[in-house]
């Protein structure tokens, strides 16, 4: 018999806070297991860039099963982070990274894919397939680590991924001044009132901290925050988090 | 002997924790700061508005000094908030309490006087006069409890306080939607490379709570935050504010 991972809903105007899993190896998951957990996250993402290597599919399916198990609620999002969109150098190319993909997709094991808008149509298309068919999520997700688009560019490509029909569309971007802070907001105000598809944002960085921790009132969905490890820069412990959101209600 | 209270020196780019004395009497003031004091907030305001009297000046001198030898090193605002901005109800007119600000700022008990810039201005100038003779910082406020004015017409106020050379001014408004709350931090972060008087902002209210977690990133050289009781919406705790201003650094 098989339990599948739980669905990963989230929630206009409500703070989710997911964690991210960056263990190297089976043993390395497991032990951020036992330090994230008790913080009590709503989602978990398992950054698979991390591991050692995605060439043992086996292995790999084994660990997703096991963290399933663990995570008992909790809905898991599972993401390959390309390099070029701050992610690990890993060992398969992009044609296997997406038979991955699909595999763990099947296994029933996560509750979401994330995969970069930026790759070619098709396989974006093979990536949300297999999330359909398993009765998963696809986050469709756009990374900049060096700067902020303008507004009008932020809004263009919300709206392109929307056309795409993902589950939830992320954009995280990397703020150079105050003003990006603002527009990043500003941006996900917009979307979130006039598109149907609901938005992840994130400015990154120190400057955009207040983005993490007050990005739900403006319209994103889900904040990324520190459990053990931070996966990207500015990200701030889970319960600070949970304690501004109460001061903020 | 007089020991004279402690400047108030704000500076741009920091987070400067202020949190509010609202005693009805010198016995509450007492109680407050036992609870205020362990918290360690930077700077005090004494909103005497709060009080049951404001007729009996011997008595509020009294209450100063004793709250300037209890506070130590912090410095103290001295606030007789209008009604029209927020404030209680008192037992003096507007002309009576010009005299009790000038015979505060003659005390040497505070550091600096808070007086609304929507008084007439030879009031507004009799305030600054005392501040100036007495070696105290003159704050100028304008507070806004229904709205958030235009971007413009926010800019167009605070070029007109700093004509009035005060060594601070204040704006706090009420934001209606995200996008007010915005625009606050946005003319904040204007002015504040623009002019030289430093500036105190706020979005009052449960959306304008990264404007009090965050502002200073954007210049504001003051933020009001809970200590005992609050003495305007959305004020959060004081350690609160702390941990985000680590985060965020």
């Amino acid at each position: 018999m098989t339990t599948k991972a739980q669905s990963l809903d989230l929630h206009k105007y409500t703070s989710t806070v997911c964690t991210a899993l960056v263990g190297k190896t089976a043993e390395e998951l497991d032990r951020e297991l036992d330090i994230i957990l008790p913080k009590e996250p709503d989602v978990l993402e398992w950054r698979a860039d991390h591991l050692e290597t995605l060439a043992d599919t086996g292995r790999l399916l084994k660990a997703a099963d096991s963290i399933r198990k663990r995570a008992g609620k909790l809905p898991i999002i599972f993401t390959i982070r390309s390099v070029h969109e701050g992610g690990e150098t890993i060992d398969i190319d992009e044609e296997a990274k997406v038979e991955v993909l699909q595999q763990i997709a099947a296994s029933g094991s996560v509750s979401a894919l994330d995969y970069e808008w930026s790759n070619n149509r098709e396989r974006v298309t093979g990536v949300q397939n297999a999330c359909r068919k398993h009765g998963i999520k696809c986050i469709l997700s756009y990374h900049n680590f060096q700067e902020t688009p303008s507004r009008e560019e932020m809004i263009r490509m919300l709206k392109e991924m929307a056309e795409q029909k993902p589950d939830y569309g992320k954009l995280a971007v990397m703020p150079q001044n105050n003003t990006d802070v603002l527009q990043l907001l500003d941006v996900t105000e917009e979307i979130t009132s006039s598109l149907e598809m609901p938005i992840i944002t994130m400015a990154m960085g120190p400057l955009g901290g207040i983005t993490r921790l007050a990005g739900w009132q403006y319209g994103s969905v889900l904040t990324f925050a520190v459990g053990s490890s931070s996966s990207a820069p500015g990200q701030i412990p889970i319960d600070l988090v949970r304690r501004v959101e109460q001061a903020l209600k």
